[in-house]
C-alpha cells in the first residue's frame, strides 16, 4: 500500500486524485495540504506544510507555480519523493527543481496520461523519419473555454519532442496572419483553439508531398491526468535522488 | 453549348478548367486571354484583352487582382457576364465589382466549390441554434505549405458566415499565445496549418458544454474549384445584369 | 418551478438526471421510481409505480423497454406528460407510443442532446443539395466497449434522417466484407467502432468527387443527455396530448 | 541512372509510374508489358513478356494477381529485382514469392507510401504500450465507391501489424450489427467507408479509460504509391536474393 501526500488537495485535480484513490486497492491519501480545509476530505489535511509529518511514502502536487520552491525544500528535506504536476515554473524554478533531484526523487511532467505520453516518444521516431523526407510538422490543440494560457504546456512538449528528435533546428510560430510569405522549411506552427469545455485535444500533423499522417490525442475527463499521477507516485516509491519521467513510468510496466 | 472565354487561361486553375470543359459535352473554350501565349492551349490565346472579340455566353476569370480593373470594364462594355474567382481584390475593387454588376452579371466567390457553398448556409443555421445556446464558435483551416496568404480566402468568409447569422456582433482573433486570458463569447478563432501539398481543408467547430459539434470540408485536388466555375459559367449565360452567389448556382439545380 | 418524476432512478442516466436537477433553479424532483430503493435520494423513491401518486408536471424516463408499456399507461391514466428516453422499443411498443399521445403529452428520442437534434435537421438540408448532385452518404459511430447494441440508436436515426429527406430511397449496410462489389448509389453504411470508454461520437460523411464533408457531434460526458432530457420535461409540463420531438423543445428556445 | 521495367504501364497506377519516372533524374523506364499496346508510352511496350528482354536493373508490378505466377518466373529467370505490388494474392502464390526470393530480390507490400509503412512500425511500439494497458484498438478506413474489396489490404496489413506486435492473440471483426454483446478484449473491429472519390484513409485508435490516441493516414493521390514504388525500384537494383520490405527502403534513406 503506497501512502501519498496530496499537495493541493482541495483544487480540482487534488479531488480527483482523492477519488480515484480512494478506489484503488493498491494507494492510499494519508494526508493533505492546501491553504484552507473545508473538512470534505477523509484525510487530514494541513494548511502549513511543516506541521505535516505524516509518514509517506510520496508527495503528489497538483497546486500553483507559488508554493512550489516551499514544497521542493519540504520534500527534500524529508526525502519524500515528489511527482510534480504544477505548471507555469520559472527558469529559477526549473533549476531549482534540478537541484532538489540531486537529493530526492523527482518526477515533472506537463501531462500525466498515458496517451501523451506514449505520443512523445512516437512522434520523436517519426519526425526522424517523415520530416527528414521533408514532410512539414504542425500541432493544433483544443482547450475548455477558461484555459488562460496558449498554446497549452503539452503542445509545447510536443513541439520540443519534435525539435529534439530534429538536432533543435526548428523554430516555432503562433501566427501567420500578420505576414505574408510561404512557411519556412524548419518552422512548426503551433495552433490553439479554445471553446466550451473540451478537456484537451492534441494533434500532431506531418504533411508531405500527397500524403498526411495525424497523430490526435484526445482527453475524455481530467480523471486520466489524475490517474497517471497516482501510478507515477507508486512507481516513484522507494526510488532513489533523480530526475525521472513519465516515460520510466510507462516503460516500467 | 455555352461558349466560354477563359481568361487567366495558362494559370494553374485556367488549365484545370480547360481539362474539365474539354470533357464537358454542355460547354466548350472559345478563346483564352493571358499574359503570355505558349500555344499549348487548344483554342485561341489573345494576349492582349481587347483583341478577344470572340462569341462567347460568359467569361471564367481565375487570374490576378492587378488584371481585374481592365476584365471589369471589358466584360461591361461587351455585356459579357463573369464568373470572377480572383480573390484579394482591394475596397476599390470591390466596390468596382459592385458598379460592374449594374451593367452585367457577375457572380464572386471566394470558394467555387459546391461542397463549401453547401457549409456556408448550414453554418449559419447552425450557428443561430448552438451560438445563441452559447457554444463557441472556431474554424481551422489547413493548405500547402506555398499558400502566402492566412487565413485562407474561404475560411474568413466561413467566419463572415457565421458572423451575419448572429447579427455581426462577433470578432475575430488570429493569435492567442500573445496574452492570458480566457477567450471572449464573441470571439470566433481562427487558426491556419500550413504544410505538404494539402489542398484545402476546412473545419468549423461548435463547442459547447460536453458537447461539440464539427463541419468539415476538404478538397482533395483543385478541380473542384474548376467544377464549380464551369457550374457558375453555364448558369450566368443569358442572365441578366446583378450580383450573383454561388448558393444561387446551386438552388438552380 | 417545474416538478418532475425520475423513471428509472437509479440507473445511471436516473443518477445523472439527479444531480443535474439538484442545480437547476427552475426544476425539482419530486419522486422516483425504480425495481429497488438504495435510499440513496433525496427524494422518495416508489418500488411500484402505481403507488407513486406524487403530484408532477412531466415524467422523465431512461429505463428498460420491459417497463414501458405499464409507464405508457400510467402516464396515461395520469395526464402526465412523458419524456421517453429508452431505446429498443418493438413495433408494438412504437404504435403503444402513439396511441399514448393521443391522451398525453409525450416526447420521444433516442439522443436528447442539443447537439445531435439540430445536426438531425441539418444533414437533411445538406443530403438534398449534396446527395442529389451525387455524393455518397455513410455514417461512422464510435462508442465505449461495454455498448451491447450496433449501430446506434442515434447512428440510425441519422440514418433515418437522410432518407426522410431523399424519398425514403435508401438502404443501409452494415459490412462490407462478405461481398466484392462497389458500393450502390442509393446505400448508406453504417460503421460501428468500440472502444474504451468512449461516450459518444457519431461521424454523417458525404463523399463526392475530389470533395468530401463531414459532420461530426462528440459528446463528452452523459451529462448532455441529461441535460436535453431536463430541458424537454421543462418544456412539456402543461402541454396539450400530442407527439413532440426534441426539435420542438429547441425551436421554442 | 536505375532502368526499370514496368509491369501493368497501360494500367492507372502504370501510367502514374510512368509520369513520375519521366520527371526523375535517377531513373528511367526501359519498356513496359502489358496485355494490350496503345502506343501511348514513350518506350517500347511488350505484350508478351518473354519477349521482353530489355536490359534493366529492377521491374516494378501493378497488374492482376492472374499474371503473378508468370511474371515470378520471368523474374527468377532473368535475376531481376522485382517490387511486387498488386494485391490478393492466393496462398500458392504468396509461397510462390517466397521460394522465388530465394533466387532473386523481392519487394512485396500491401501499400508503398512513406506515410502508411512508418505508421505499420509506429502502432506497433504504440500497441505493446497501450493494447497491454487495456486500450481497445480498431480500424476504420476509407476508399473511394469503386473499390470492390473491403476492408482494403492496406487496412488488414496494419491490423496484422497490430496483432503481431501482441503475439497474435486478436482476432478481426466486421460488422457488429448482427450480434448484441460487448467487445471482446481480445478482438480488433475494422469499419470500412466507401464514397466519392476518396484515395485512401486510414485510421488506427487506441480507446482507452477517458483518453483515445488516433494515428491517421491520408492519401491524397495515388502519386505517393507510385512514388514508394519507384524508391523501392532504386534501392533494389543490385540487391542479392531475398525478400524485403518498404521499411527496408526507409531505413536505407
Amino acid at each position: 500500500m503506497v501512502k501519498i501526500i496530496m499537495h493541493g488537495c482541495n483544487g480540482h485535480m487534488g479531488q480527483v486524485i482523492s477519488g480515484l484513490v480512494a478506489q484503488d486497492p493498491d494507494a492510499e491519501i494519508v494526508a493533505g495540504i492546501d491553504v484552507a480545509d473545508q473538512g470534505k476530505n477523509s484525510y487530514p489535511v494541513y494548511t502549513n506544510m511543516k506541521e505535516c509529518q505524516v509518514e509517506a511514502d510520496a508527495l503528489i502536487d497538483f497546486s500553483s507555480a507559488k508554493a512550489t520552491d516551499a514544497l521542493l525544500d519540504y520534500c527534500a528535506e524529508r526525502k519524500l519523493p515528489v511527482v510534480l504536476c504544477t505548471t507555469g515554473l520559472s527558469e529559477e524554478q526549473l533549476a531549482k527543481v534540478e537541484e532538489t533531484a540531486k537529493k530526492v526523487a523527482v518526477l515533472k511532467s506537463a501531462n500525466m496520461s498515458l496517451g501523451i505520453n506514449t505520443l512523445m516518444k512516437l512522434i520523436q521516431d517519426a519526425a526522424k523519419v517523415l520530416a527528414t523526407a521533408g514532410f512539414d510538422m504542425e500541432i493544433v490543440e483544443k482547450h475548455h473555454r477558461l484555459k488562460l494560457d496558449a498554446p497549452s504546456g503539452t503542445a509545447l512538449a510536443l513541439a520540443d519532442s519534435l525539435n529534439e528528435a530534429m538536432d533543435n533546428q526548428y523554430h516555432y510560430i503562433y501566427d501567420r496572419s500578420q505576414r505574408r510569405q510561404m512557411r519556412d522549411d524548419k518552422e512548426i506552427g503551433i495552433s490553439a483553439v479554445r471553446g466550451g469545455t473540451i478537456v484537451g485535444e492534441h494533434e500532431v500533423i506531418f504533411a508531405g508531398p500527397d500524403e498526411v499522417i495525424e497523430f490526435k490525442h484526445t482527453a475524455y475527463s481530467k480523471a486520466v491526468f489524475g490517474k497517471g499521477a497516482v501510478e507515477a507516485a507508486k512507481f516513484l516509491a522507494g526510488k532513489p535522488a533523480g530526475r525521472y519521467e513519465m516515460s520510466d513510468v510507462i516503460s516500467a510496466k
